[in-house]
């Protein structure tokens, strides 16, 4: 418990960001489907650093550093890339020890845009038990940073953006202002009994993706926990520290 | 019923309107507390004509011309203005074939950025009905354009926004894509038992204003019907014609 309460708040996308108002947050990046989960699972799995690139061409030169190259293009694998963005081929004998290259059509500019903040960090379905208690224990304003899609809003973000507020508000130790956070946190109330269900039944996007991707979306969106908070340093991820 | 569905989408403020993508639509811009809701009542009055003024100096040269001169800067009413932003303000003995310079602190701005389009109409609980079965007949697509608060979301704008989007959704003649009308349509469907005390537990801002405000925020939220649709012609607000 701490004495003073401290601020959350939620950008529902990266066009509607204004770094001048979150410099000194910690500021937790979330794309859920799929970016923010295979990275948590890339941690998990033993890799070590991975470096979040904005364009193919970036992410081959790693290649030839001895990196793995890794991401998607509009969802798909790209070509010559070690994997794509399904958390399921970043399984521990392709990653652990290994270095990332790894580059999404909107998981990259929210990391990118978040960069200048106190602290980023990636939040997701799967590390929540283990972000949550890490946040509730510092006494710094949060902000939580849905990456969006299309720089619109993407439903499963602002889900798990309307958990993670609801679960930190609960704590008694923190406040909100705008209308955003009740937003998501009513969003996430109406939805938490069946994730998978509602983001079916509601989103036109992640529907369509059901044939290619139900897998991957029922994994990214389910309570399978591992004990790991990537957090962005000087332009790379890296699993944080105790 | 026309046989080929149409598009209905949402803006959750004027800082994420971008106009090129729905110059072709009818616009609904939004302010439930209290602009949209107070400009009902002043034509359900006998108000001829209401132009929406940037900047209070701007409205007070109106004056000169005859018009009263109403609005509010954070809230409260101008000095040297006849009205505020109260509905209660409006009544018919007041405005009754007057003509009305008009400026808020965030309603202007959606109804000058929607100026460009094909038609631009004003929304708000109070003329729900009138404007809904009208919005059903046209074969065009819809954007409801919320005004927000300050470029950020005002819940009951996305409340109202939720209720229109699923009353066209549920004639069967409307398709969305984004996430964004889901999310509106969501928290519309959490709040509607008791739209008063949604918004009082939820919204600190409007929570805040409860003191001086309770009886407008009621009327602003209220089943009241008045049989106008305010639509902008030209720079001015007339009543529309059948």
């Amino acid at each position: 418990m701490n004495s003073e309460l401290k601020k959350i708040d939620i950008c529902l996308s990266p066009a509607y960001y204004n770094k001048d108002n979150y410099s000194d947050n910690i500021v937790v990046v979330i794309d859920i489907v799929r970016a923010s989960t295979t990275i948590c699972v890339a941690f998990d799995n033993g890799a070590t650093e991975i470096i979040p690139v904005r364009s193919v061409d970036e992410a081959l030169l790693y290649k030839l550093k001895g990196y793995l190259v890794s991401g998607e293009r509009n969802g798909f694998k790209v070509e010559g890339f070690d994997m794509g963005n399904s958390p399921f081929e970043y399984s521990k004998d392709k990653v652990n020890g290994k270095k990332i290259a790894f580059t999404t059509t909107n998981g990259t500019q929210a990391l990118t845009a978040a960069n200048e903040t106190k602290s980023t960090l990636i939040g997701s379905f799967i590390n929540y038990d283990i972000i949550f208690n890490w946040l509730s224990n510092q006494n710094t304003d949060i902000l939580l940073f849905c990456s969006g899609v299309e720089n619109a809003i993407a439903i499963e973000d602002v889900l798990f953006a309307g958990k993670l507020a609801q679960g930190l508000i609960n704590t008694g130790d923190f406040f909100y202002k705008g209308d955003v956070v009740p937003v998501a946190t009513t969003l996430f109330e109406s939805a938490k009994d069946n994730l998978f269900e509602f983001v079916m039944m509601n989103s036109v996007r992640l529907n369509k993706r059901r044939d290619f991707f139900e897998q991957d979306i029922r994994f990214c969106l389910s309570d399978n926990q591992v004990k790991v908070i990537p957090q962005m340093l000087d332009g790379r991820l890296l699993k944080k520290k105790d």
